[in-house]
């Protein structure tokens, strides 16, 4: 990490390997010999489309995405998609499931509301949302159109162990903070969509993964912009795309397979919570917020003996580089999330930092 | 210009400030010493907020935006605008007027169909759209919750030269093509928006201004991100907006204050366009599309003696480095999108290189 870079634990938008923004900064005013910005290319252009399609094979080549789903970049983020699933989904019965394990999903099921009729198959507020239930307590109901879960909750740090079992209703998932840190297997799901200011790139944009034969049954009601549809035939240009974002996405990727793709993401993740974990397990200052068995690799979220100490904590760490570690406020606290692109020192010297607050507040 | 760019008549996205450019390049992986780059900031952080705030006081001086409106920042670009408007004011009334001048006013008055009455107040379509109805030729409702019309018809090159008066009914005007190249008399309006990837930044945003007291009365299956009264009292910030084109609008309007604003655009824009239709109105090889009352100076439209000469054109223009200058699928011939950030320079070269094959192909 050069000097002049911070630790940013900002839960999203996050930081980006310095080596894409180097890139991205060399490229700016002229993108390999075009004599322009990839900010100023026409969308339609060939150098735009050699972009936009080297893109999409690489994100389908390292999520293994079979040729039963497409990838669609839209606008929006994932709260766009909160709207976009229920309209473009719930047509089929007129009802659909939800596992309701945080804030976004919750917020999530409240927008479905507007489209059709809802259930909660299950839900972790009675732990204010501090495990993900097990696979026993959820109820599916046999006639949803789809049943839709969060796999990684940003807010309260917990994350999907395993894939739901829903009997062959299509699973739609929020992948916002976890994409691309673990393998998925996709042919599991109908839909799998993530903002991508988390583990992707700059804010702007969400990717969605569609089976490609669940599209076709939008309500009437639905912006077409918002139609899976008329984005399929489209190949994501009924208008203009957000073409620089998807350019970034791009450099992730490359980036991300010269790390070893998601295999190498997933291993590196466990090494990097397992550092904080493992100190939290050990701590008489600092608590985890999450259950063991639930806890995200994504988002560590902890808090100390109190308050005052909480906020002592985070303007001393703040003082000391780490920054972007308050925790959301309906869980108070601290939060620490450590996306693909933070890196490992980045994590050791934040643990060093801990220990040192530990021993002179104990 | 540097040797290495090119001269980009692309429609969108578009060219670029060049210092605009360079300043995003510096500041890519550590903005003004903060650790960071502003794709990174959290967009609730302290440092992203000012940079938020102060390109929202650009814009409201730039444009002298009385404070009966308010600028929302969306994503989805004018597209997605062309639901969000219905979406939000057919309500009052259930039906609305379009004045249809070109493909967007089109596709925008289609969309609104799914969402109540739509009168059309006028149409250019009798002369493929090149020219504007002059105000006696508009037939307004007066029971309409708004009149809906696009300033600057990017694919026909004509551009309304006057406001329309519509006694009292909401004016709502799609200004992706021309905002910032005039002075604007905001308060006419109940609702201004634009696509930000011709005049203003990258792509994958819309700038929406709006009129306060016409929030509030959104259809029921409204998504929630589309609703005016959502985005206003979140200010912009329901979920994560497009922080990075933001930064980006932010310089492009820092540059354009240097240019004298508005006004100062507003003067160099009819000459940049003057040496282009002057051009036309002399030849005996190229003529323009749009009748001259109605010329935009933004996009001009123009055609050879035969679609093989306007390929041969296209050709060797590309090659001398004049490029995306094929015409739109549904008028042929050329398209020379010379919008702020294109110097004049370029279209004195430009028209150099067409008189040079004016006499070689006359």
């Amino acid at each position: 990490m050069p000097a002049d870079r911070i630790f940013n634990f900002s839960p999203g938008p996050s930081v980006l390997p310095l080596p894409v923004l180097e890139q991205a900064a060399v490229e700016m005013t002229n993108y390999r010999g075009s004599g322009m910005s990839v900010m100023e290319m026409s969308h339609r252009s060939k150098v735009y489309l050699d972009i936009f399609e080297e893109t999409k094979a690489d994100l389908k080549r390292i999520m293994k995405i079979p040729d039963s789903h497409e990838i669609l970049f839209m606008q929006g983020g994932a709260t766009l998609q909160f709207s976009a699933v229920p309209l473009n989904l719930i047509g089929k019965t007129g009802m659909a499931d939800y596992a309701v394990t945080g804030n976004f999903s919750e917020l999530a099921m409240k927008e479905a509301k507007k489209y059709g009729e809802v259930n909660t198959a299950c839900s972790s507020a009675d732990r204010n949302h501090s495990y993900i239930p097990a696979q026993e307590d959820i109820g599916v109901s046999k006639d949803a159109s789809y049943f839709f879960y969060c796999s990684n909750n940003t807010v309260y740090g917990t994350e999907w162990k395993y894939v739901p079992e829903t009997g062959g209703v299509p699973l739609v998932c929020d992948m916002s903070s976890n994409i691309l840190s673990v393998p998925v297997d996709v042919s599991k799901y109908g839909v799998i969509f993530a903002g991508a200011q988390k583990n992707m790139a700059p804010a702007g944009m969400a990717v969605v993964i569609i089976d490609k034969a669940l599209v076709g049954r939008e309500l009437s009601v639905t912006p077409k912009l918002l139609s899976y549809q008329v984005m399929l035939d489209a190949d994501s240009m009924h208008n203009t795309p957000p073409c620089y974002t998807i350019y970034m996405l791009g450099l992730v990727l490359k980036w991300l397979e010269k790390q070893g793709g998601v295999e190498g993401m997933e291993k590196i993740k466990y090494e990097k919570a397992k550092i904080l974990y493992d100190l939290l397990d050990d701590s008489t200052v600092f608590s985890g917020h999450a259950e063991s068995s639930s806890r995200s690799d994504m988002n560590i979220t902890f808090r100390s003996k109190s308050e005052e100490l909480d906020s002592k904590f985070i303007k001393e760490a703040t003082e000391a580089g780490f920054i972007n570690l308050k925790g959301h406020r309906v869980t108070g606290g601290m939060r620490a999330s450590i996306y693909n692109a933070f890196p490992i020192e980045g994590v050791r010297e934040f643990a060093g930092f801990m220990r040192k607050f530990e021993m002179s507040n104990c």
